[in-house]
């Protein structure tokens, strides 16, 4: 049974094109030997945690009902052979037996070769001004009814944090159906969907018709929402134009040539405030975000919602020199993608990692609607997982 | 104008029960003295940054309008005075003006007197088992129709972790109401809504009748949902109790009693993972998170949901070790509370905090149907503010 593909641990089917030559069982672990000459090391906690057979792990839901925690301290591998499919099986000293697909155990391996080639994968591209000549626009009738083009569209979303769409009907709540194209919408204070336009009583000068500088939306919650969609209803106002900027364009700039602002930026927690009437939200986080490998993970900026900056007195300082130097790299024309949407045309960014702007529009000249809204990394991340599989089952 | 209660930067009014005295100019910076003799220092771009006339800040949505990079370099106070009203005055070099009031100016000050005042404030207070006995019930009705209520109960669940709640009628989508008593709910792959019953083809153990391990919910999303609530409609099998652990004495424990266990569980990323059919969620974070200020902020662990550990090989024995005493002190009776729910009654709990289990029911025995939902911390902390707006306008 541990052998059918999909494991039972996995919705996916583990393929290898290479196979194991030998296990040999050491202290706490074993040590296999590849086909390629790779050895990686299993140790017995590990391969124990790891056993998918319908004991360990429920055979319907496929999630672990063994905990770790009772493997006796003394459980070692008594006896550890490559199987005729090539499958490892271990036995164990309490009586118990394990198989692992050798697919399995290539995928997660976690010798240093076998980890780094994990790390590589599909990379982050940053861009400059040049971009927005190269955008090219998907088109969302293929979108909605082609899981193929949905997918090239979420990848090229992934890969360069800013698409456009055509073809989207100008009729409200449409974005709201582009959207759950790829899950269900994150809601937020401004509601599910949300009209940009001109409003006589804003509660956010997103809805008045003054220029917007360059910004994320709703810095002020502990997660920013990772995508966000502004669909074009109309556009007859004169300006109101749309502008972008990859903030890891300016992250990588920063680092390289000013790294004390940098450092700064990364480092010194800003105060992002959203007050009204009926909310108040808060969070205090550096303008840009590194992860655990040190590289930029996300950029968080709104000069209009900013608390006043609470730090020690001998940094403040620097940390307005950098803010500033952060703000007018912002407007340096090198970085912008400026663009008028039209009807019928969808903006799809990530909101974490690209700033967007408005050009000031005159409600005067004619009329303007934008509706938006926001999905999490999250659902983007695993829709994508999702629709390679289906395309990996096809390659097979 | 700037000087109206409410300030025009905020919807809060500033009281203080100390005055300026003394206003001087240094070379980049005001320093004030207070009544109290306490002495904060001002830098110029602070305080520019923070001036609050209507040409600097939006009149209707009280957002800021001005950039501190538009700022001249050499931009100087020129004089500063205290006012008739006790407010700072002050001239700039350019022409501009701008007043603080003294209530804002010392809710905002930054001296380290001023900002380790802030730090205070109301305290997370970990508990154990015995907590079990001192739970005291909050009442719907009183929640539902009374501000002063419903501040009560959120600022106890915000200090504590885990509120029980009675009176909540049985009858299905009631536990809605009762979350959006706070804000709106936050969806999930499970719905807006889920059922928590015993189901013939079950997508999470959760929905299986097996007892299930201590865990947080939804540990494979970036950011876990802040807030649980389990509203009970019907409990009549045998079994199923529910059981509760502060993950943050958890975590206070081990960081005493077994520091290396301590610092490998805040430093080594578990990988989580949620993958069914038509989802595939992964996350990468150690069990217990660390906030700027080395304080605990967050617990995330389910044994279920989890993916091979990827680390390096000579971690490996150090990180089972850890990952083996993490869940057998979750099974320790000292830290556990556990309680029967009655139709009628309903938890809300810190999820990102309180680890939650249940035992064993039979589903031959009776019928046993929870109602669930999410929503997220910064809700809950907005929803207090605004909530705490209002009892300090009564104070006054």
């Amino acid at each position: 049974m541990q052998l059918a593909e999909p494991m039972i641990e996995d919705w996916r089917a583990f393929t290898t094109h290479v196979s194991l030559d030998d296990a040999v069982i050491a202290q706490d672990a074993v040590t296999l030997t590849w086909s390629d000459r790779r050895v990686s090391l299993f140790h017995f906690a590990w391969l124990r945690d790891n056993c998918a057979c319908s004991q360990c792990v429920h055979p319907l839901t496929r999630e672990q009902v063994f905990e770790i925690a009772d493997m006796p301290d003394d459980l070692r591998i008594q006896a550890a052979s490559i199987d005729h499919n090539g499958a490892l099986n271990t036995q164990w000293t309490d009586g118990h037996r394990s198989v692992y697909g050798p697919g399995w155990l290539r995928a997660h391996a976690y010798d240093e070769t076998s980890r780094a080639e994990r790390r590589g994968g599909d990379q982050v591209q940053p861009w400059c001004s040049e971009y927005g000549a190269a955008l090219t626009a998907f088109d969302w009738h293929e979108i909605r009814h082609d899981d193929t083009a949905l997918l090239a569209w979420l990848v090229a979303l992934r890969r360069t944090g800013l698409t456009l769409l055509r073809g989207v009907p100008s009729t409200p709540d449409t974005v709201a159906e582009v959207a759950q194209r790829i899950s269900f919408i994150r809601e937020s204070n401004f509601g599910v969907l949300f009209d940009v336009v001109s409003k006589p009583t804003p509660d956010s000068n997103a809805y008045t018709s003054i220029n917007l500088p360059p910004h994320t939306d709703l810095p002020t919650r502990e997660l920013q929402p990772g995508l966000q969609f502004l669909h074009c209803l109309i556009n007859e106002a004169s300006g109101g134009d749309s502008i972008f900027i990859d903030g890891f364009a300016l992250a990588a700039h920063l680092r390289q040539h000013e790294p004390e602002v940098f450092a700064t930026l990364t480092s010194v927690p800003f105060e992002f405030w959203n007050k009204s009437a009926t909310s108040d939200y808060r969070a205090s986080a550096p303008v840009i975000a590194l992860d655990g490998a040190g590289e930029v993970s996300e950029v968080r900026h709104a000069n209009f919602l900013r608390g006043p900056v609470s730090a020690r007195s001998e940094l403040m300082p620097e940390i307005y020199h950098a803010y500033r130097r952060f703000i007018q790299l912002g407007r340096d024309p090198r970085f912008r993608v400026q663009r008028r949407l039209a009807a019928g045309e969808m903006w799809a960014f990530d909101n974490r990692r690209v700033l967007h702007a408005r050009t000031e529009f005159d409600p005067q000249t004619g009329a303007r609607h934008l509706q938006g809204c926001y999905i999490d990394r999250d659902e983007l991340l695993s829709r994508i997982r999702v629709l390679e599989r289906a395309v990996g089952a096809k390659a097979r």
